[in-house]
């Protein structure tokens, strides 16, 4: 296959491509919904910031028109059908490309469910293009419309900053979730041992380790966006970029430190089990040692022996019980002194 | 929710924030408390050194405003806000930007207690932001009223450093707290082993895991301070920069210490009590052993076959006790030679 | 032995070395197969680019000559012939020069086969170096054939990125296959654990590093190839070097996410294995413990004591039977309660 | 506490500070034992390199009044008192400043002495701020005596490094010292097992790492003295720093190595004692399963059954005992063959 | 000890010291063995290149003259005599110093032999010290006898580079003999575990980590050594040395390769000899379990009441018969069901 042809990798899906148009300046927002592919060429080009919003990379055919109509390279083209591809930034003449991946957590599932998010910043334009519909840009779209801030002011690059704050925003709550399970697993191990479970357990570091892979490339991304020399992307933007930057540090760092945490519960799972059987072993083998000598004299006294003298003792039977409890009882004593039960 | 939004995140409070404010140069002090956030903005401008400390960062609105009256950009109010904010160190047009944790160690909940401090310094002026009202910049306040050393005569800089240098003083305190327990543990460890606790070096482990996530990151925080061209900073400050940095250092150097030793105590703890486990159970073991061959002769001449010639011999039952006590001490020998037992 | 003196150090091979050339500009194309060493000198320079594809590398005496045609210093030629090289890039005058692996993966056998490749890349012309005939070349020349794309049109550099990016497909495709079973191996963990197999895991553990160790050094390779100050790539080339690159990235990725996986597979194992054992002694230990005492109750009455008032009552072996039921029924009340069994 | 000002924090001493000082040039040399502080004041200055040697730092007074006399920035004074102070090199305006550890490892209680050692470098002048009374200069002493060398004749940088050298040379002593128990802790490994003791192998460990933290330091203070731009150092010392700054790094291999091996001591220790074990317990085991068997039969001819045949045939008693050697005969053959004992 | 003072550290020797010299250029060669230190003196100087080999580093007071003779720093003298220096590279003022560890593997011992090499190159000479005899540079001086290659017409640099090489291929047998036992000790380890030994593997542990102490600093030195601005070494020296750097890497990563098989091993060894030890405790512990019951139910019958109306039926000793067959069949059918046997 050649390089630069996109391949869409996902999981098959039958809807239409939904391609969803915000253009905006200063003083006026024009909002155009499900348009077609062919009417977003005449949007190329004009005054403000053009934003479009693709739900769907499964029409390789689109993203192809796409590409073609704002000059995109075609591995960028490849880069964005394929679901697969970890986060990274390009600086490619005329324009930035980043991707992402935004991250929900399936509380029922134990589950990460991770979401291809593409990002081409242009001169006036800002195209981002989503698996699945979804609410995440929601807010984004208000805030656009009800003219707060600066952001309908600025360029497209402060919007691109928009998308991945509200992106990285969703790791937080993620992460969080993620979290409040391994706490309670955590809270478990010294109240009800029995409720952890491995399997929770491996199931968690599974998926913590999977959210890491997705976030931990971004660290870089970041700091490279940051400090890059494109002319795409104005001082001003560069310090929201660093807040960014500044979130996804901090969602590593609790990544690690549940990660550390997950490590620990392991640890001291196995140690309490392996400590607590022992314990249980300890008593059982105890007392079948203490039987063990009480089970020999009985059996000493049921030999058919003709010559017994002790079997014809008047008190032989009641002096064969009390040299058995002091047997057992010697050995309890000495078992306990030595720690042993 | 737009980026720059100053939102609360620590525990509910109801306390009115108070505000104090220190005013000094090398001749005069004037020092004002609880004063109204309205009163603050007569303070901004004039001469000498303006100290301004908040305590209290849960009402956002008395944030904005103080971010208004000292032109403070909107991130850098969140992040005052936000008090699960990570130690950093951020460069902003006009002032500089710090967050750090205070950390207590409370011994009996064997628990770290963190303080989000904010502090942002300005030409002629330093605002510190503290979650609650405590006495740790008291030593402080008083070296400037008895105008001891050079803190009175020099700018907002090196009152910068006295306050993260007070900090930096409270993390040894505790630091050193922790590590107590921590020794004594490992001293436990070999003399009353039964003392020792896994939940107790789970729980040490999780404290001092935490205490590094909040000292680490001024590591590098102190060295950007130090190395940093803000013109805020003088020469002599970074000498004394460079000291608490040191500081931090030695801190980060112990805790890491710790955390060697707690693994070290963990991997002897499981080893010694699975070795005294081993010895306790061969023990017993040999003792069941012992028995077995025993019992089953016992056994033997407890059958009741008609003819077993053994059962009439005149000294057969003194025979057959002849031969148990060989069997057991033939294999009592055999063990301990074997260094089984 | 001199230094640049090419050793085949690969497995003993007698066919004969296959050399296969390809001369094409945007226009033409001349394609030769198999042609014999000494027509290949009249080869060398001419218009266009020049690939030439050598099959087998064991004999050194064609290498050797090959070597003098193009230039080619000896110490090239001894890493060509090298097949236990591993991944290098470097920059000699005139030419640049590349060692790869291919890899398959064996599915049946578990196994991965590494070929070496080298490929030496100069003006106007461009060598590659097989182990074995293979197609993984075919759709490079296939496209070469049909003149589509940039190939055709563009220099010897693009045509290096071209089989790169062939053998870096041919990774994915071998990770992903290595893969499958270790997903597989994970799913049985938890649901037919006596099917995981721990020199399965150990197998697949050691193929992965394998794997790993070839590709790694890839990383470096490329991002040096990439970021070289040789003439021979183009500025257009790089930004197709970026994209192989971040294959080879995302390839190490995965790998090292299939390693923390296969950890986690045999540290679950060996924890669930062990619970599992515990679980079984317990139960079987408890049981033995419950008969203790009643083999001992039996054997009291076993006793041939003259005198033993119990043996004599009306109802004494009925109620023997009701104690030994009720210590038996006891223990087993006492050892659910302890949550033992 | 204002910082800068000294606080010794090391063990309650009551000697007198002992302060001695030597003052050489190439040609003269002039030796002052225990003068007094006052009188020191009188030798700041003057021709040739002045040594000052203070024998104790728990007098903060007399560290203030040097520290006056030889215009030593407040926070070094802090740093000299300070005994728990890492290892560090600083660039002071007008002198230079380091703090190293010497060691001493006192093999009989299998520990570590630290003692701290602070060196000020000025033009013409060194001060050197030992802990204790030692001899570990005696031999840079006797050489300036002799005028052996070139230590006469240069500046007060070399001097500095004879100081370091004399130092560093006390490393390799501990270190082999401590080598020495551990090669024997190896050694009794595979021949006494039973002399292996895990708390001496946690001992060994704990002092190594104690080790490591106080000389890893040195690592880079040494290398940023070396290339320190500082006027003081001349070229020709650079090259002995770089000497001593080498066996540094060698004493850190040396650490890291015994490091290494007492992890493998560690989990041979444990792999090995855990194979015994199972040894012993699975002999142990075999023993009791083997006469299992036998004690049901004699137990079944214990039976009291009017109806037993074989209890009253000719060769019953023959029969089951012939029976039960079979068994026990069989089950031997087995376990044998199956590799179980 | 006055630094620079040359120490011999290894073992004790009583052989003379041999010097051998190699005068050389394009033309002529002329031949010396074993001279006179005092004849030396006279080869300083002079046409072509020479190159003195220097057999036993035993002799200080021969190694402080020839360091005289060729102008050699004192601390390069002490680094020769020091049989236990680490690798390194160091660029004096008119030479190179270089100091190598040449390894032989002895097979039957399983250990690594380490002799101390250190090679001097300045313009035209070069001087090589070696600790014992040994024919490792016989290839090299029939090279330069047979002026073959480039050696003979090449400067001393080349002359270094050959050394080297022959030096770092003499790692290539060293470390894939040692391969070939690890890789036989995993064959072992899933044909016939009881060959696998676990103090072997320990062996082998310590054998590579000795291994590795001396070839890592290696990769430093020769990136240094090849980037160095010495204009003792040409460019194409340079070229030459980044193949000897690349032997090294290569060298490495076989070293880290193997280093992780073993560790692979180990876990697999103990994971293996666990599970099956567990296996076996499964086993016996079951079959106790089985003649548990059992043994209870014939002790019954042993009991010597007067009234046990079981006795006395007919088929009462048949009756119990069946009974304890179906609980021993009941038993093993439940076991075997549960997975347990």
């Amino acid at each position: 296959m050649e390089p630069g042809t996109p391949i869409y990798v996902g999981e098959n899906r039958s809807e239409r491509v939904q391609i969803d148009v915000m253009r905006f300046d200063g003083e006026t927002l024009c909002e155009l919904q499900d348009i077609a592919i062919d009417s977003l060429s005449a949007q190329v080009g004009g005054s403000g910031v053009l934003w479009v919003n693709v739900t769907g990379v499964h029409d390789v055919e689109i993203l192809r028109r796409i590409g073609e109509f704002f000059d995109i390279h075609p591995l960028t083209v490849e880069d964005i059908a394929n679901t697969d591809q970890r986060p990274k930034f390009e600086d490619y003449p005329g324009y930035i490309f980043c991707v992402l991946n935004m991250i929900r957590y399936d509380k029922t599932a134990n589950e990460i469910a991770l979401e291809h998010l593409s990002i081409v910043v242009g001169k006036g334009y800002l195209i981002s293009f989503q698996e699945e519909p979804g609410d995440v840009f929601d807010g984004v779209r208000e805030r656009l419309r009800q003219s707060k801030g600066k952001l309908r002011t600025s360029g497209s690059d402060l919007c691109m900053y928009a998308l991945m704050d509200a992106i990285v925003d969703g790791y937080f709550v993620a992460v969080e979730t993620l979290g409040d399970g391994i706490e309670a697993c955590e809270d478990n191990l010294f109240t009800q041992m029995d409720k952890v479970d491995l399997a929770q357990v491996h199931g968690y570091k599974r998926e913590i380790l999977d959210f890491r892979k997705s976030v931990w490339p971004l660290r870089d991304e970041l700091s490279m966006l940051e400090r890059s020399e494109s002319e795409l992307i104005t001082k001003e933007t560069r310090v929201y970029l660093r807040d960014v930057h500044d979130h996804v540090i901090q969602v590593i760092d609790m990544i690690d430190s549940y990660l550390g945490q997950l490590g620990n519960i392991h640890d001291t799972y196995l140690s309490m089990s392996s400590n607590r059987m022992n314990e249980i072993m300890k008593v059982l083998t105890t007392i079948a040692t203490i039987f063990n000598p009480l089970t020999f004299i009985v059996g000493v006294y049921g030999m058919n022996f003709d010559n017994m003298p002790e079997l014809h003792w008047a008190y032989g039977y009641a002096l064969v019980w009390i040299v058995m409890i002091a047997v057992a009882a010697g050995l309890f004593i000495l078992f306990k002194k030595s720690k042993w039960i």
